[in-house]
């Protein structure tokens, strides 16, 4: 019976475009930051959506909105999930995307005359981006219980505007207790939002873990000198120091597996032309599939960093930002999105997330694994974000068929 | 009778602390920018001093304040002069010093009752430091003949202010047109503004000329992309290029002759710490003492960035922000000085100045030179700018007995 079932691609297309028209901008994007009137808009339709599908719609106290599917027995539930909230220049499909194939999934059930054998919900989940209130993923993470719902409610955006008065302002201040409905796995569908899968010939990728994460602000210290009074051997130049650092850290990931490194910010102070540099403060993205290859490159740029201050007199201060672990997900679950793509006869492969998801927070909870469709061109975060319609409607039938196996094991 | 002739030490210091008051800031340095209240009252207390002198004053059209002792015969005039206007956060010495040492010369061949063969002067330029209005050094430029006076009536300040009026303003748009009186020779005391006479031990400069500069501002476009989802193979990063370029350059200084180079401003677009930046600004300010180096050093950063450019797809424009040729002073005259101060017993060494003076426009109309005296930690546009009153006095002997030289030869 289930080699068989499949979503309405039609349905799944026009309801992604309709949610779009909320928070549409000219460039063609989203922007429906968390708690907005904007997300307000999105939240009130997808409720809708969840009732035309007879779902058991509940808010809980962060206000993640779940639509439950009740199954033939008591028990854990199947939980699909991802968000509609945006970066403030968003694309359609971030999140949205995810939320509404995991509706759709329900609707194929329903259309099918199904019932599962476990309970199925969707979750949109709250401020998944981060862009609005710190940190990023943080209904799941409450959810999760990594954070208090009061701790969360007392989050300020940068107009000093407080979350738990927003919430309540766009009326999603929900009566659940986040974290109420039991999980039995998650599953979350979503872009790439990098150029793999479509660089590599195009399909679907079965996402096998998000990246450990150590985010370093570095604050270099010299001594500011006239550029054209000072002969070379007695500058102090944090500028040069840094650009030392930004080319060791990047010669890093050709040495270590799966590494990767960015230098995003660089701020140089006092910012003349013709005086050398007293500050330099610069950001250091070090990402890696494992934890033990970070931990590596991050002590091999603090001793390379320790030797460059010996050697050319730079004060160099480190500063956390942020720092995660790498989030395995299930070997039992990835097998299971292999399996069901491999079915539907559409190519799949093995990857790792770049980007951190609300499944990240999930796999705390419950086995949990991912499914990606290609992004075209590698964009995220942008208007010119996309993904093609026989993409989504393939990772959305990938999604429902690893689903509705899990649901009745 | 030359060889026996002094400034009165006590009297340099004296009016240097009384420049100093007017415009002076909490932190122990000045502030008096070009044709403000401040630089009027100091301009007032100058024209004063040269009054009291005897000495001729007179103001020409772009402010420059000249006061004149009359010589034996008619003829060109032995001309000393520098600057008052100083930077935002200036210090007391630069600038100030060179003029008040011109006054003690002229007041010390009064005290001596001497009268010079040739007619001799003190002026204070307009605007020197550009810390107001472009270009620095405007009021000597447009004694020599650089710049018009209309076009410099015209220039305008940050908030839109133009020079014209400020000179009215102030009272110091006078009757004469900049270079009516015809040099002879120039000769500037200034402080080095580096690190090089005190760290070498001490002792006077004799400087043979004011380096050649190129200064160049660089816009390098890669590909702004996820820094967690883009592989390191996809990445456009122009930071990682503005880096190699930094650290180029600063290679450059170890194989070109008396090459300085100096990256003060890098601007990283978007700026975030998980994105691969799109876009870096960054400038690059090249100095040497003589042109067809400086030339080579140009020519060959040209060079290694198109030569990047074509390696990692980074688009890297040019733009000029500044070029000056190297400007060599006079041997008659820096011999003079030299001979100077060994008669005086002072120790003195020739050197390079690294910063532009009043002096580099000057060597357009006749033989010039400079004397410099140690900066304590090579310190500049600083309120910590300090000499010590024993270098002044040295100092301004060496003027003395220089300028008396030229005068009488």
């Amino acid at each position: 019976m289930s080699s068989n079932l499949r979503i309405d691609g039609a349905r799944l297309v026009s309801r992604l475009a309709e949610l779009s028209k909320i928070g549409a901008t000219p460039e063609g994007g989203c922007r429906r930051l968390a708690l907005s009137d904007e997300d307000k808009q999105g939240r009130d339709w997808l409720v809708g959506q969840m009732q035309a599908l007879g779902l058991a719609v509940k808010i809980d106290a962060i206000g993640n909105i779940v639509g439950i599917l009740k199954g033939q027995e008591e028990g854990p539930a199947v939980i699909l999930g991802s968000h509609i909230d945006t970066v403030g220049t968003g694309g359609r499909f971030d999140g949205a995307l995810g939320v509404i194939a995991g509706v759709e999934v329900l609707a194929a059930l329903r259309d099918a005359g199904l019932t599962p054998r476990r309970d199925m919900a969707v979750i949109a989940f709250t401020n998944e981006e981060g862009a609005r209130f710190h940190p990023d993923m943080l209904g799941s993470y409450v959810w999760a219980g990594g954070m208090s719902v009061e701790a969360a409610h007392a989050e300020k955006d940068s107009d000093g505007v407080v979350l738990g008065s927003e919430l309540r302002r766009i009326g999603y201040e929900g009566a659940e207790q986040p974290g109420f409905l039991k999980a039995h796995a998650y599953l979350e569908m979503h872009i790439e939002q990098g150029p793999v899968l479509e660089s590599e010939g195009g399909g679907l990728g079965a996402v096998t873990g998000i990246q450990g994460i150590c985010w370093l602000e570095l604050t270099l210290k010299g001594r500011p000198s006239h550029a054209g009074t000072t002969p070379m051997v007695y500058r102090k130049d944090p500028g040069l120091a840094a650009a030392r650092i930004n080319i060791f850290a990047n010669e890093l990931t050709k040495t270590i597996p799966g590494q990767l490194a960015n230098c995003g910010v660089i701020r140089v102070q006092p910012g003349n032309v013709n005086v050398v540099p007293e500050t330099v403060v610069m950001t250091l993205d070090l990402r890696n599939p494992l934890d033990a290859p970070l931990a590596q490159a991050e002590a091999a740029v603090r001793k390379f960093c320790a030797e460059l201050s010996e050697r050319d007199d730079i004060a160099i201060s480190f500063r956390d930002l942020a720092r995660f672990p790498a989030t395995p997900f299930t070997e039992e679950l990835i097998a299971g999105v292999e399996q069901s793509a491999t079915e539907l006869g559409l190519p799949i492969r093995r990857m790792i997330s770049g980007a951190g998801h609300d499944a990240q927070m999930m796999s705390r909870l419950c086995p949990t694994a991912m499914v990606f469709i290609p992004s075209i061109g590698g964009l995220s975060h942008n208007p010119a974000e996309f993904s093609t319609d026989e993409d989504m409607v393939a990772g959305a039938n990938v999604l429902l068929s690893a689903a509705w196996r899990v649901a009745n094991a």
